[in-house]
C-alpha cells in the first residue's frame, strides 16, 4: 500500500439499496464505493466539479469486489478508501465496507482507474505530484 | 387522448428491481417507463441516438405516478405508452404497467415533457408534423 | 401544511446521479427524496429498522414531482421534507430540493403514502399520536 | 470452460444507463449482466420465481469486471453469459458485452456465486445434476 490519504464515508442502508432477498443488493455497494472514491479523488487533486470543464475524467478500468457478509436494511455502514498503487497512467484504489455496529467486514474491493480525456477516451498522464505516492 | 402511436414494452422483474419489502421498488417502475418513453419518442421522430449530436433532449418536467398494486420478483410486466396531449412546446405522455399473467394494473403514470437545447436548457418548439396530434 | 417535524438532508451529485445530457437524471432525485422521507418517517416514529420485524412498511401510493431546473455533477443539494396532510390510513409528505450554492429550487414533490402490512399488502391505521398533526 | 448453456441477451443503452461523461456508467453494465445471469440460472434449473418460496437464493461472492471500451447512449449491446467452473458449493460464471454494430468487446466479467439459504445466509450444495458440468 502506498502512502496517501484515507477517506471515510458513511451510508445508511435505504430500501432502494436492498432487494427481495432481504439484504443489500450487490450493485448498491458499488454506489457506496463510488462516492468514497470521488471524495478520495478530490483529496488527490482530481476535482470532479472541474471535470466537465477540462473533459478529463477518472475512468474505471477494472473492479474486483468480494462480498463477505450481507448488509441489511437500516444498518449504518462505514466505507474506507485509499490509494493502493500508482503507475504512469493507471492507479489502483482499495476499499472496505464495515458494518458500523460490530465492525464486521461486509465488502472488500480493489479498483483500477486511469484519467482519460473525453470524448476521445484517450488516457492522460497522472498528475506529476503523485510521484510521491509511488 | 390524442391519436398517435402506442408503444408496448416488456419487463421481467429482476432482483435489482425489488426491495427488502419483497416487492418491486417504486423507483424501478420509472426505469421501465423511461425505456417505453424512449421508444415512443423514437416512433414520434425523436431519435435519441441523434440527441448527442443535436444537443436537443427530451426533458421531463413533471411526473405523476400512481402505485395500485405491488409487482413481485420474476413477474412479467407489460408497459404501455402513448402521447396524451400536445401543446406548443410541451407534451404529455401516458403510461400503464400491467402484470402479464392476470392483466392486473399495477402502475399508471402521466409525464409532461419538453424538448430542450442543452447545455443551455432552453425549450425548443415541437416538430411541425406533431400538429396532426393536437 | 400540518405541524410536524421538518427534515433536512444533503446530497452531493455523483456521476451515477447524472446522465449523458450532462445533468442529474430525473430518477436520481427520487433516491434523494426517499432518503429524506425515511428519516422523516423515523422522526415520526416509523423506525424502518424495525419494519422487517413487524412487517409493516410505508408504501408509496402516489408521487407528483416537478422538475424546475437541472442539477449538475458535483453540486451540493439541500433536500427538505415535511408531513403535509394526515388522514386515517393515508398521509402526504412534501419535499423540495434546492441547490445549496444559490438556493435555487430544482425539484418539488408531493408523495402520498400508507402503512401496509406485508406480504398481504393490507393497509393499517396510522399511529394514534399522529392525531396531533391532523 | 465447462460445457453448459450459453445465454444471449440484448440491451439498448438508455439515458439512465449513462453518466455526465457521455458514456455508459460502469455500474449499469452490472445490471445488464445480472439480467443475463438470472436467465442463465433459470436455464440451469435455478428458477428465481421460486426462490421467494424456497428461501434459496444465488448469492454473488465475487465480481471481476474489466472495462475495455466505452458504450454510448442508444447503442445496442449483446450480453453473453455461461457457466465457467463448478465446485461443490460455489460456481463461476463468465460474461462478455459486445457492441452489436461492430462486435467490439466493451466489457468482460467473471462472477463467483453460491446458493445460500436466507435469511440465515447458509450455503447449500449445488444441484446434483450439475455434476455433468464439472
Amino acid at each position: 500500500m502506498v502512502k496517501g490519504p484515507r477517506i471515510e464515508t458513511r451510508e445508511q442502508v435505504m430500501f432502494y439499496d436492498t432487494d427481495a432477498a432481504g439484504v443489500v443488493h450487490n450493485i448498491s455497494y458499488l454506489r457506496f464505493i463510488e462516492k468514497n472514491r470521488t471524495l478520495l479523488g478530490s483529496e488527490l487533486g482530481l476535482d470532479y466539479k472541474e471535470m466537465s470543464g477540462s473533459g478529463i475524467y477518472g475512468a474505471v478500468l477494472r473492479i474486483e469486489i468480494d462480498y463477505r457478509r450481507p448488509g441489511r436494511l437500516g444498518e449504518d455502514l462505514q466505507v474506507s478508501g485509499w490509494l493502493e498503487e500508482v503507475k504512469k497512467v493507471k492507479f489502483w484504489c482499495g476499499f472496505e465496507i464495515h458494518r458500523t455496529e460490530d465492525n464486521e467486514l461486509l465488502v472488500a474491493s480493489r479498483q483500477e482507474l486511469a484519467l482519460v480525456k473525453m470524448p476521445e477516451g484517450k488516457p492522460t498522464r497522472l498528475p506529476a505530484d503523485w510521484k510521491k505516492y509511488i
